[in-house]
């Protein structure tokens, strides 16, 4: 058989699988045209792009089940979409696929208030799940950057992390209840509000982190909790990262309960950030020779001045013994947001230097010094023109070790040493007893590391599972594994 | 073939795997005599039996990788066992198997107190790690009363729950690590010590309550979390499970940070206690006649009077509200001591009326009431010189639904009834949304339950991913599915 035959069979056939997916699910909710498809086929950061042979926008699972069972029977590979904030090219098809968004199932489906159960469709944005939960006095506890676009089943999908794992943890333990629609069309309804159920194997946890290779979350009941009274933020000058994680252990031991973020700037991010955002430097009276920063907050539930008493001790000991070099104390609503706006700043900031690699790695706590030193000094060797700019959740042992050009006419250097520093950072992490991937994923710029670092076992399992649940491989075929 | 001959051959087969056995790990680490074996091959209730053709006490992972790789090449069942404190029969054999204990394997092998984590060998007992981490001014928040029994291997087997599940969660969320001897022998490493790890399948939360049909548990990562400074108990005798939301509803309000235990006990159940240990009852001037009771435990990290305070104002209204009818808060370590003596004493106290059904269902927190009254009235309605003994863990909407006979006279009636009541339990728990095992697991004793109530696409994963992982069904035969 001629290659144009295959292409035009191929070809034939997609046209067939169209129609019938039109046929199912009407044309409105089938997109062909390539200028209607394109949003769909690249990421934000437009590091990937690939082919939707057609983008499907079903309204209901059970059209999502229409569509999975029409692609199954003819053999066609699919894509599960949510919000494209993905970081790892997770989302973004490698071969020609259906891509299925679910940006179209946004439903509310169920509030209990006793029990702090939200039970939603896939589509809906983390932020409006947030503000739903809000607006009832309680909290859907998982804070990235990304919540306006980013979807429930996204970071189901991608088991998000975010700002405050150190208190409520990522987002596997935010879902107990899970809908999903199985490579061959078929719904499994696993949606129960009970915290506790321990009735066979804990296939949620399955398909939570499997990143849309094994089915596609259709919807979840996630665990609420009870919003706090208040939130007492500081952000601390710290001269270095041994002071810095002592004073993570002093704030620790002083509050635990409360404690829910612990946020690491190397000096060099607090730079860069002060460089491309002097507004927000300025009013937080930090430059760039301020250096390494911590973003501190604890939540209070007493209603009282008593967690801003004890976070206020606490920072005053680690003043008192140099372990910071200052303490700006939020005191406003605004004084916070401009707080928190500084650390969310650093992707514009590396935006404005030129091309930036991304990273995202754990180590035990005591092991982040040297990360960061062997880190560093394997990338200025890969790459002498290059800045590493590390941040991160210091109080899970997660550093984003991101790279950006030391001048923006480096970025071509830069981006040419990117596999290469990404393997260099992914094989130190793993050494230090880490992990290449705290929050990313693997999706498609990962796949080296996970074959190179995970053992024959651990690897092996995985592909069963993927042979079980999705015997012709259809399921965002090429991600992953 | 006879059936004479088949024994024959089985018992040939089982003499020359116990040689192998003998020859890889020593004969002083494998029982073969009856007597030795007795205590293996029943629980602790004698409630479930079954024949052991040998006990293996392996003292190493390569060990235990040895023996799973002898008995699978012969094709022979294994049971893992830790320390048979299961309700549900599930570490028990049912077939004549090689039952492979745990309890040789009691190593501690790393602990990080920065990262606050403890690598441990799955035969040690909770107790023996929860000992550990309390030496080093850390928690590992499991609180079972079995502790002292159970194995680290047997509550992640089973994905354990109990008293502070409100604040902590399952033991799922404290591990973050894994080592698993596979069904062929081989040794799956996942002990990473990191709580962000998103590489691939969350394999460890397949592990994680499965109840040794996948793979053998040989060690573990806990993540521990900073000991409180101190804690806050109090009984408080309720006038309805109404009121008992009500007081909920309170203290999750006013301090959820704290909160860490909210146990129910139905008027029954007190005057149950009251009557079997009526000392125990006398301590704490609780009489036949106190009516339900609430335990309410809060943890204070602040090491002043301020949680106390807070517990004491919301306990304070709720006695003004009449929600509750008294309140004694617990003035020292052996006050609180026996307000959870009291607590710990259901079992004996069944014990002392004759044979007892246990059971333990969860439904979202507002169904509460209707499970109580409906479980009741159906119980009633199976066996009419039944008691229910209903108590657990309300915050979680977890309810133990105990059966007691009302005379002991009753018992073999009631022992007759246990199956038409455990299925009148389960399905009303799932009929309100709930699950028909909230900790206890499936076992022997609940594999009708979930033939019965877990869908069709449910079920057919499990086994699928029972058929991948376990392909001769070699591990645990016939427990779970």
């Amino acid at each position: 058989m001629s290659g144009h035959s295959v292409t035009a069979n191929a070809s034939a056939m997609t046209e067939t699988v169209i129609a019938a997916l039109v046929d199912a699910i009407g044309s409105g909710s089938v997109l062909t045209d390539p200028a209607d498809r394109a949003r769909y086929e690249s990421d934000w950061r437009n590091r990937y792009s690939g082919t939707a042979s057609c983008v499907v926008l079903p309204r209901s699972t059970a059209e999502v089940a229409k569509v999975m069972s029409i692609c199954y029977e003819a053999r066609v590979a699919v894509v599960p979409q949510g919000g494209r904030t993905g970081l790892v090219g997770g989302a973004i098809p490698q071969i020609p696929s259906v891509v299925i968004s679910l940006e179209r199932m946004t439903q509310i489906r169920a509030f209990d208030p006793l029990g702090m159960t939200l039970a939603v469709d896939a589509g809906l944005t983390l932020g409006a799940a947030r503000a739903y939960a809000g607006e009832h006095d309680l909290a859907l506890p998982i804070l990235i950057g990304a919540e306006g676009s980013a979807q429930i089943g996204g970071i189901i999908a991608t088991n998000a992390g975010g700002s405050n794992v150190l208190r409520y943890g990522m987002t596997r333990q935010r879902v107990i209840g899970l809908e999903v629609v199985l490579a061959d069309g078929r719904i499994w309804n696993g949606m129960r509000s009970v915290a506790k159920d321990n009735t066979g194997y804990g296939l949620q946890h399955l398909f939570i982190g499997s990143e849309g290779t094994l089915g596609i979350v259709t919807g979840a009941v996630l665990q609420l909790s009870p919003a706090p009274r208040g939130v007492v933020t500081a952000l601390c000058p710290v001269p270095s990262i041994d002071a810095a994680l002592s004073v993570l252990l002093k704030l620790r031991a002083a509050m635990p309960e409360a404690l829910v973020a612990f946020e690491f700037m190397s000096a060099a991010t607090v730079a860069l950030i002060a460089s491309q955002r002097p507004d927000l430097a300025a009013a937080l009276a930090i430059s760039g020779e301020s250096g390494a920063c911590l973003l501190v907050e604890c939540e209070d539930f007493t209603g009282t001045d008593a967690t801003q008493d004890r976070m206020h001790d606490a920072l005053g000991n680690a003043l008192e013994t140099g372990e910071i070099s200052d303490a700006l104390l939020a005191q406003s609503v605004a004084q916070r947001d401009a707080i928190w706006a500084f650390r969310e700043a650093i992707s514009f900031a590396q935006n404005g230097v030129g091309y930036s690699v991304k990273n995202d790695v754990s180590v035990p706590i005591g092991r982040i010094p040297d990360l960061l030193a062997q880190g560093s000094a394997a990338i200025m060797a890969i790459c002498p023109d290059a800045v590493p700019i590390c941040y991160g959740h210091l109080g899970d042992g997660n550093i984003h070790f991101n790279v950006s050009p030391a001048v923006p006419e480096a970025s071509a250097a830069l981006q040419g040493c990117e596999p290469q520093i990404n393997a260099a950072l992914a094989d130190l992490s793993e050494e230090l007893g880490g992990s290449f991937s705290a929050e990313h994923g693997v999706g498609q710029s990962k796949r080296d590391s996970l074959s190179r670092l995970r053992s024959g076992p651990e690897l092996e399992m995985m592909r069963q599972i993927k042979a079980a649940l999705d015997p012709l491989g259809l399921m965002n075929t090429g991600k992953l594994l």
